[in-house]
């Protein structure tokens, strides 16, 4: 096995071989479109993901939407890095951490508005992403209507791109995603290695 | 269920009991340290993650290392978006895709001179945070001494955080890790649906 990844004729047969079947994926795959893309699963690493797909779209020119669900009250890195940016509209839901406020209603009502500034993001195509930051979490406490947001995920413009992370994602949201991605735990130093979560990495 | 769910009592007597879960998990982990992270597996949002956490650092006002090992070549949103950073030093190994060089010794080579940047700074404190990204890669092919790498990242400042990305991470390198998540594929598009690769979320 070590030999044969280190023989220079292998290599470079397993490289082309590799370099066709991508190149054939690719022309099989012809339609452009923009894809819903879900972040889910108890690992690490959903959100960051959202957010360096927003730090790559803006590489590409475009203008992004961000709305954080149930996460708020304070600035969180990524907050602070994009808000400011000329080609970012970011919106955080106002309430804090749920396990703060302990109020349901109150919980609903900022989750419904917002809802209504994700909305305002999903119905005008100058956004060429949208990400919606543990959206998960508001609807599997079904503080928001599921069928509302699942209607104005599919209306939003074709070539749009939505990217929902957070735990527990709903069936039926996975059923009319593009693409899902579980992120599974394999290791974790805050559960079990006593190592406080750390800012720049975790917060 | 549904009922359940909604019942306001129930609902602040299990965000009170999480909260007091999360206070005593924070009080417990004391340690303020630099965290190995390793995000792996065949799903998506890998490289995004990092990136993700690469915006955290710098909104947290730290200096970040940047090298991205076997994808060179044509620049990716992500390069574009911070590459001119001055928070950021950004290399990128020179050699674009193994499967269009397909040249092992080449491949060899620029993978050497990719390690001698991330070496640089690793053995600089005033990087808050070091991105590795695709080395699993250069592992996996061992275009890199493992024993070496794994050295270079145990004696890294004590404060540094480090993220390393690639499927099919090497157990030795798991082992060293704080964190590791495991990204799997529940669903994609570019392979189930027949939608092109999309340029702002996966270019």
């Amino acid at each position: 096995m070590r030999d044969n990844a280190k023989d220079p004729e292998r290599h470079a047969a397993r490289m082309a071989k590799k370099k066709r079947a991508i190149e054939a994926r690719m022309a099989q795959a012809q339609e452009d479109k923009g894809v819903l893309l879900v972040l889910t699963g108890p690992g690490k690493g959903k959100s960051s993901s959202g957010f360096g797909m927003v730090a790559r779209a803006l590489g590409h020119g475009m203008k992004v939407g961000i709305v954080q669900f149930i996460k708020g009250k304070f600035a969180t890195g990524e907050e602070r890095f994009f808000r400011d940016h000329p080609d970012v509209t970011y919106h955080v839901m106002g309430e804090g951490y749920t396990w703060d406020t302990q109020d349901r209603a109150r919980d609903e009502e900022a989750a419904s508005a917002a809802w209504e500034k994700a909305v305002a993001m999903l119905r005008d195509p100058a956004y060429g992403l949208v990400l919606l930051d543990e959206l998960n979490i508001a609807l599997r406490y079904e503080y928001l209507d599921q069928d509302r947001v699942l209607d104005d995920l599919m209306a939003r413009p074709e070539m749009q791109h939505v990217v929902v992370t957070g735990r527990n994602a709903k069936q039926e949201l996975i059923d009319i995603a593009d693409t899902v991605t579980e992120m599974q735990v394999e290791k974790h130093a805050f559960k079990d290695g006593g190592v406080r979560a750390q800012k720049g990495v975790e917060l």
